[in-house]
Formats: structure tokens, C-alpha cells, sequence
């Protein structure tokens, strides 16, 4: 893949940001989207395992690897909801895309801006398949650091240019409000979630608190909605009560993983979902009718981190903008290992 | 652990190289082996799981996490013994620190060459405790890359100085001579394993094929030797003969993982086998008498690759001898990632 067997191609935070404003930051939502679509219709290809997760008092570092049989990805990831009180991001990230054939590394770049790109395009793509076709307004309730991520996606690939915004944390709603209206969206800041979801036709919960939460309830949840339902990711951490999701059509990513960490950790383990992948694919219904209520429960799976991962590994080639990492040890001959490393001792001072 | 969040120390194969010859490799092992040990003494802090492996035709994609609670480590490594044919290392490996309270990287480096490094130090450590006291000979079959840094480790562990070699190719057996030749060893090269193990106290294996092989059969083996078995380290490689399995006293790193990957594969699941951390302790015994058998079935742990981690981390930190990795994205406001990313926009050409 690349001429020099000891080099990784590296792209650092600042890579990441520059390949973003070269592409576009629409464009590259729509991309991404693309790649993901692409890899959901090949779903049954990929060597699929629940993340690998440590669990600490303040948070969580997870492993998230998958395979296609060529290439081979993980993601690095943590969770810390703590950090944002000191001044650190709640989540970082960084992966990593290998070829399975030799096992050597061909990418390695930061993903905690390219998990925020990739976990909006999973949204509005997963919308392109649930949502009423005329919808227009959206509310996104939970206004942190993926907010307007998942606001760009929507506009990206369903038009969606009408905004509504709720926060307990008025500020973070400024915030958001401020970012948006200068990506051509009409934005209202509303006093409650209640005011927000009004007269919208999607609703994308992204809360931050980890805790049974309920942002969502019955009332505010009527007929013909699609309900994003993103920042229920984890054991002990949901948004959406119990009783929308029992009139709610549900679909998920990986179900094992859902079970376990979607807001569906509220039902019963046999409660019927549907799978995105089989949607995507026309192998399943997604909506069916004007009054359905549709609910996406994204949690987040490795095959979009691999996505998200070959469509940078693919984009930096065309580019060249990347940083080269002297990270494999390449001995001329690949038993001597210990010869290459004898050899590369420092000249003494004389 | 560094003033600039968004920065995290990176060891390059060139900085590996050169902190090995600043410490000097010998001294590299001892003190390594030492961290080592000090990990295996409080093994029941750390969180314990078996690799996890992505298995294709041509070889393996492993993962190996743990933490100790205050630090979480992980390894990618692979192995693909098809790869020397093609000139590129069977395995390759790099590896990662990070802060548990904070999930926070702190640390990446290359582990190819810390990884053949580690694997020696952990055979020196385990023989420490097992090997005759009065042991002076070692014989090495299989003389491939990881064959110098065993006997290195053994000579800064055991003063092991006589070393006996045998390879069915008998390029890797001089490459291997005239390496250990050039650090105080008297080496003779022998035209069979047979010949190879006449008068060792200690033999290592480390041959590289993926089979079931046997390097070493009971008619090779008499009383109050200790055996190092390191190759026989995946399902279907093994490196011993059953016979010599079973009269021997055998110790194992992690049993649930050393029951599938190491030369105990051969037994039944319940074979009597003692975990070398207790040994370390002082819990169980290690050689009881001159006539025993002792084998090590070696198959590396996550825990010695932590150990490891930790070395490096503490001694680029004395040396300063690391480059700086522009991986974490660090918004000034946490929340405030999108806007991060739109303020890095580029300067357009007027």
C-alpha cells in the first residue's frame, strides 16, 4: 500500500480538519453517509463482535474492531462524562485500518472530529429510510458537542434547514444556535423540550447525562414522528421513556449491542426490532405508513468506524495530506530483527 | 501527564531503537523483566480478558487489553508467518497508555521491537524461577527473530553465556551465531536439535511454523532440565511432544488463554498446570528438586505488554526521548467541538 514498509500514514487532528474544510464539511457528511450505506448492504461480509469495554468509576475505554476479510479496523474510544467539568472532551478517539493479508497497519488517524462526522451521517442516513420524505423541522434536544454535527448530516442528506433547539443548559443551546445559523438554518431556541418538539417531524434526542433519563416522554411524541434517538448509548444511560418506544417501530444497528447499551435496555430482550442493514438492503420495511412512529436507537457500531476509516484512507490518497509515522519495524532481512536494531546503534563521540 | 492536551508522547521505531542502546539492551531487559515482575505480583488487580483475535487464511489481528485501574493498555499485534516469504515481519505490533480517569491517551509507541523484547524478559523471569540454579548452558532451537533477544535475556538474567543452536535452516542459525558472537557469548552451532539440547540445562524453542510440530520429543529430554517453550503460541502450533508434556511440571501466564494457544493444547483442559504470578508471589512452588522437568509454555499476556508500556512511559519521561503526536482533538470549550472545527477553517487565497 505504501513503498516504505516501516511508514504508517498518520492523520493527526489538524489533518482531519483540514481534509474537512477541503472537502467540505456537507459534502464530506454526504460521503461518509455513502460509505456507510455501502457497507450496510455488504453487512453479512464483516466479522461482527459486541465493542470490548473497560469500565472504570468515571467512565469507559472501548475496543471496537470489525473485518471485511481485506481490511481490518478498530477504534479506540473513551467515555468520561466527568471530563467536560475539566475542561477534556467526554469522548476521544482515534483508529486504526490494516490489511488483513499482512496484517500491517495503512492508517492510523485521530477519530474523535471524524466519530462526531460518522455518527451524523449514521443519523441522517438511517432518517433517509424512516422518516416522513416531507419533513422539514427537526428538534434536537441535547445541544453538546454532537449537535451540530447531526444538523449538518440532516441537511445534508434530507434537507432539513429548520431547527429547533432545547438544553437544560441555555448556553449550550446559544452555542448551538450560533454555529448553525451560519450554515444557512433557520434556528429557534426554545424554553423547553416540550416547546421544542413542536410541529417538528423528527426529533433527535443527544443528551450527555449518564443517567435513566427521560427527555422523551408519551405526550410529546405524535403520530407520522421519526425519533433519532442518539445519546442512549450505554448501560444506565437512556432518554427515551418506556412507553414511546412501545408505540415506536424500532430499528437498530447490531441488536447484541443494542440490548445492552440502546434505549431498548428498557424492554424486554425478545422485543421485536428491525435491523437497519436489512432496511437498507430492501430486504425489510422501514416506513410504512403517513401515522407510523419510526425510532432509530444509535448507539454506534464498528462497521461505521470502518466506514468512516476507509473513506479517510481513500480520501488522503487522492490528497496526499498526510503525516508519514515511523511506526514498523522493517529489518532488510525479516529474521534479523536484533541485526537492525544492533545496527542502528548511535555513533560514540569520539 | 502532559501540559498540551491534544498532544500525546509517540515512541518511533528510530526513538525505540535509540532508548534501547542508551539504556543498553541488556540492562533494557533486566530492568523490563523487573516491571514485569512487579505486574505479576499484584496480577490480581488487573482486568483480565483473553485476546481478542480476527482469524483470516493468512494469519491473525489480535487485540490485547488490561488495566490495573489506574492505567489501561492495550496491543495490536499480528502474526502471519506467510510474511517473510514476502519480506515483511511474521508480527508486527504497536501499543498504547492511557489514563483510566480520564480515558485519555498519554502514550503510543511501536512495540515490534519492545514486543521481542518483552517476550525474552518474560522467559528469563519465568526461568529465574524455575531453571537449575547452576544452569550455564541453553540450548536455542528455532533461530529465527526473536532468538538473540532470548539469549540476551537470559545472559542479563541468568548470566547465561554457553549457547547451543539449532534451525532446519542453517542461514538463520549463522545470522543468529554471528549476532550473539558479537555480545559475549560462546555459540556452537549444531546440525540437529538432538545435538543442539546435548548438556543444556535449559532449552528454549521458538521455531516459527504454523503446525503441529515436534521440536522437541521425550528422547531429547532428561531430568532437571527446564524447558522454554515460546513458539507453540497459537490453536495449531505447538512445539512439543505430548510425552514430554506430561512429565513435566508446567507453568503457564494466563490459563484460560494458555489452554487455547499454548503447547497444552495437547492435553485435556483439566491437566494440572500452575500460574507463574503465583509462583512469583511465593503462593506455589516453582522447581522443588534437581531431577524435575519444568516447562514454561510461554504465549505472551496483556499484562506483559502493560508492563512494558509502563517501562517505556517512565523512561521517555527521565529521557524526554519521544515526538509529540497531534491526536486529541481540544476544543477550548468541550462542548464546542463543531465550532473548533469551523474556526480551524483555512485562509482563502483573496
Amino acid at each position: 500500500m505504501t513503498a516504505k514498509l516501516n511508514v504508517v500514514p498518520f492523520v493527526s487532528v489538524d489533518r482531519m480538519m483540514a481534509l474537512v474544510h477541503e472537502t467540505g464539511v456537507e459534502r464530506f457528511l454526504a460521503e461518509l453517509a455513502a460509505y456507510i450505506e455501502e457497507d450496510f448492504r455488504r453487512w453479512e461480509t464483516f466479522d461482527k463482535t459486541p465493542r470490548i469495554a473497560s469500565h472504570s468509576h468515571d467512565g469507559v475505554i472501548e475496543l471496537m474492531p470489525t473485518s471485511d476479510g481485506q481490511h481490518y479496523g478498530f477504534k479506540y474510544v473513551n467515555g468520561h462524562p466527568k471530563n467536560t467539568r475539566d475542561g477534556l472532551q467526554t469522548v476521544t478517539a482515534f483508529g486504526l485500518l490494516s490489511d488483513v493479508s499482512t496484517g500491517y497497519p495503512i492508517l492510523l488517524t485521530e477519530m474523535t472530529i471524524l466519530t462526531a462526522l460518522r455518527t451524523a451521517a449514521m443519523s441522517a442516513l438511517a432518517a433517509r429510510y424512516l422518516a416522513p420524505s416531507d419533513a422539514t423541522y427537526m428538534a434536537i434536544i441535547g445541544n453538546g458537542a454532537q449537535s451540530e454535527f447531526q444538523a449538518l448530516a440532516f441537511k445534508a442528506l434530507l434537507g432539513i434547514r429548520d431547527i429547533r433547539l432545547f438544553d437544560v443548559d441555555a448556553q449550550a443551546t446559544r452555542k448551538c444556535a450560533a454555529n448553525l445559523s451560519r450554515h444557512g438554518f433557520a434556528v429557534t431556541c426554545c424554553g423547553s423540550a416540550m416547546e421544542a418538539v413542536e410541529g417538528a417531524q423528527i426529533i433527535t434526542t443527544v443528551t450527555a447525562d449518564k443517567q435513566f433519563a427521560t427527555i422523551l416522554s408519551e405526550n410529546m411524541v405524535g403520530a407520522g414522528i421519526h425519533i433519532n434517538a442518539v445519546g442512549g448509548d450505554c448501560p444506565g444511560k437512556t432518554e427515551i421513556q418506556r412507553e414511546v418506544l412501545l408505540k415506536s417501530s424500532i430499528f437498530v444497528e447490531y441488536p447484541p449491542q443494542t440490548r445492552i447499551e440502546g434505549d431498548i435496555q428498557q424492554l424486554p430482550g425478545d422485543h421485536p426490532v428491525e435491523e437497519l442493514w436489512r432496511v437498507i438492503l430492501g430486504e425489510a420495511a422501514g416506513r410504512t405508513s403517513r401515522q407510523q412512529i419510526t425510532l432509530f436507537d444509535s448507539v454506534g457500531f464498528a462497521i461505521e468506524d470502518f466506514s468512516a476509516l476507509r473513506y479517510v484512507n481513500d480520501a488522503i490518497r487522492r490528497s496526499q495530506r498526510f503525516d508519514e509515522l515511523d511506526l514498523i519495524a522493517d529489518p532488510d532481512d525479516p529474521r534479523d530483527l536484533f541485526g537492525m536494531l544492533m545496527r542502528a546503534e548511535l555513533p560514540k563521540a569520539a
